[in-house]
């Protein structure tokens, strides 16, 4: 019998109506002759009032070792509700907390890393025929404290046992139904897609298509374990996240991405000399603000030059301050910043053994009459800094030029 | 250095405001000299909300452990809370959940039975100086599954742990400030009393004196625990509850007790033979009906009986519904009930050694021409059920005839 983990997040269990929903998808599948473990979040926004409540009594610096034993309480409830739900309509069910598994995990409280899993325990419920519903998030040190895994690490969770298990394939129910070519809100011809590859949803996960956690799908392509994103609310097949190999078609571009959450930081008449990105770009990080597209644009003389480089949005006013004493410093002219920009990109696998996308990006670009500001690019990735007003424009360009708008 | 174990109950955690109450309160403990493990339980409400879940989900049929798995994180939660609020003002702390002490139990789920309690993890805590938080009311199989006491079990956790840790004392911090001769809104003279037996509380407790859960009474009896109530409101003594043979003054009667929760059964015109009280009681306890007082008057002819009994007002109906089948086949001439009476009890260990407190009782109400209409007695108890009418005016003449009445 095929084994599969399914797990379901926050918005999927949040209140007893929603958790019978979960407990009769379950049940479709244990009728389809399936062995089911389910890994379960918190209820959407409990684990925010459990934080705050932390926070309030704590403040910053609370124990993360209690942080972990308070939070790790929301899963649990989870875990036994939807074990009463499924027993309620005649499907054998228990739960494992994860000291129960046990979920072995380093000491790092507050975002701990999964060591190992026994799977013993839920093999020996499966094989009597019963459902094995997991809490997500948390785990347990060697020493037998309570641990958790970090925000969204219910995702992790969930393909970690899959691969612990040797499961046929780990669905991931969230409240979209798959993995698009693109935002379908910017692009109504949007497609669902059939299939992605690991690195391209790594990818697409980091540039903000906020379906998948970054984490659970490095770790699923580590242990090859299928993937499938699905929703929780239709009954319909959603996008399966495979290995490179198992991809059928040779599909040149996989999706267009965007994220506004983008602010450009120009210094201005830099003086041209070694150890200037050193003086800017170590404090930085220092300071904890991640630098990611960065250009450099040389002035004729070759004396100054121009420095430019993206941070997220909300790192912005922390940059500032840091540079502020360093551009002085430097003899720098002045310091821009410009919060009106985009970044948008192009992923796909097909890009390693095919020239020519970039030249293709920039072309549609040009021709729309939109300017460039920063491009960084990966193996399977091209990403431009672009106006924001130009968002839309450039994204349904691109989308049609590398063919991805669904057929009517 | 003195080891007290400190119960904090359900109103006095009910948010992040009274439990950093609670936390200032242990501190003056520990700042005293004193080393404190701290049993909790959950925030007030959040139990109920948990329970309706399940009921929700589950119905009355629901898995009573997963039921457990659910409820028990209430107190998860405030442990760890309470452990981040003692660190908030530097007092070191740790929680330590049931299934890490391990707080060993049974495996009737719900209503789990404290089998041993280890005491070495604590104690190593308390040795290292910290305050050990442990959560209320939970425990673990030994296949090590999430167990609960059943309600009211926080009480018992602790004495228990009180026991397992020979501490010096057990305080339970409630919403009232001790033991009363009486209730003091009926009579404003009551007082709070220094000292109680074990078994005068436990006589009081199961009279609906609602201070303390008879079980962890019988519990503290059992290991010769000393018990004190106080509030945690107020920072003041409150009352200890004590072995028969540390009282130090030898009051006769240390309380007067009441409870309107009764209804009063007659059947009239019962024909008197043989099986008659079996045909009747039997099936009554068969319907879970609890009776109680039961008075058996013989008509002057011998050959009829009226028989009065009584049970819980919630019982009545149930009772009713029992009786009329068996009324008819015994010939009975009809079934009356009445809801308007009280049970009235005076309770001293004193009674033991001196005659005449039941005289003084009976005494006392006839002189203020109060019916007595049904009469039971323990060794150290005499209750009483009169028309509910007179509750308070026999409660008062009580009090005052036993010597009760505070000086001004």
């Amino acid at each position: 019998m095929t084994l599969v983990v399914q797990k379901f997040g926050g918005t999927s269990v949040a209140d007893p109506e929603r958790l019978r929903r979960v407990a009769a998808r379950v049940q479709r599948h244990v009728a389809a002759g399936e062995r089911v473990a389910v890994v379960v979040s918190a209820m959407a926004g409990h684990t925010n009032q459990l934080v705050a409540w932390v926070d309030e009594l704590g403040g910053s610096t609370a124990d993360r070792a209690e942080y972990d034993v308070v939070v790790a309480s929301g899963e649990q409830v989870t875990s036994g509700l939807l074990a009463v739900a499924l027993q309620a309509i005649g499907v054998k069910a228990r739960s494992f907390m994860g000291w129960q598994v046990p979920v072995a995990t380093d000491t790092a409280h507050g975002k701990a890393r999964i060591a190992s899993i026994e799977r013993e325990a839920i093999l020996a419920a499966l094989d009597r025929g019963e459902v094995a519903v997991v809490p997500g998030f948390q785990g347990v040190t060697a020493e037998g404290r309570i641990t958790t895994l970090g925000r969204g690490g219910s995702d992790t969770s969930a393909v970690a046992l899959a691969a612990a298990l040797g499961a046929a394939r780990c669905d991931i129910f969230t409240d979209v139904d798959g993995v698009y070519t693109t935002d379908p809100r910017i692009v109504p011809r949007a497609r669902k897609l059939e299939r992605i590859t690991f690195e391209e949803m790594l990818e697409m996960a980091s540039l903000g298509a906020k379906v998948l956690q970054t984490r659970s799908v490095a770790l699923a392509m580590q242990y090859g374990v299928p993937v499938q994103v699905l929703s929780s609310f239709e009954d319909k097949p959603g996008t399966f996240v495979v290995a490179d190999d198992l991809m059928m078609e040779d599909q040149l571009v996989s999706g267009i991405t965007y994220s506004r959450d983008e602010a450009k930081v120009t210094l201005i008449g830099v003086r041209d000399q070694p150890g200037v990105a050193a003086a800017i770009f170590g404090p930085l990080a220092q300071a904890n603000v991640n630098v990611d597209m960065i250009v450099q644009s040389v002035s004729p003389d070759g004396a100054r030059t121009d420095l430019t480089f993206t941070v997220t949005e909300a790192d912005l006013a922390r940059a500032h301050d840091v540079l502020a004493p360093i551009a002085a410093e430097l003899g720098c002219e002045r310091v821009d910043a410009d919060k009106d920009v985009v970044k948008v990109s192009v992923v796909g696998v097909g890009m390693r053994s095919h020239a020519g996308v970039a030249h293709q990006m920039f072309r549609v670009l040009a021709d729309k009459g939109i300017n460039i500001r920063a491009i960084s690019t990966s193996e399977i990735k091209i990403s431009v800094l672009i106006p924001e007003e130009y968002t839309e424009l450039a994204i349904r360009a691109l989308h049609t030029a590398y063919g991805l708008d669904a057929e009517d």
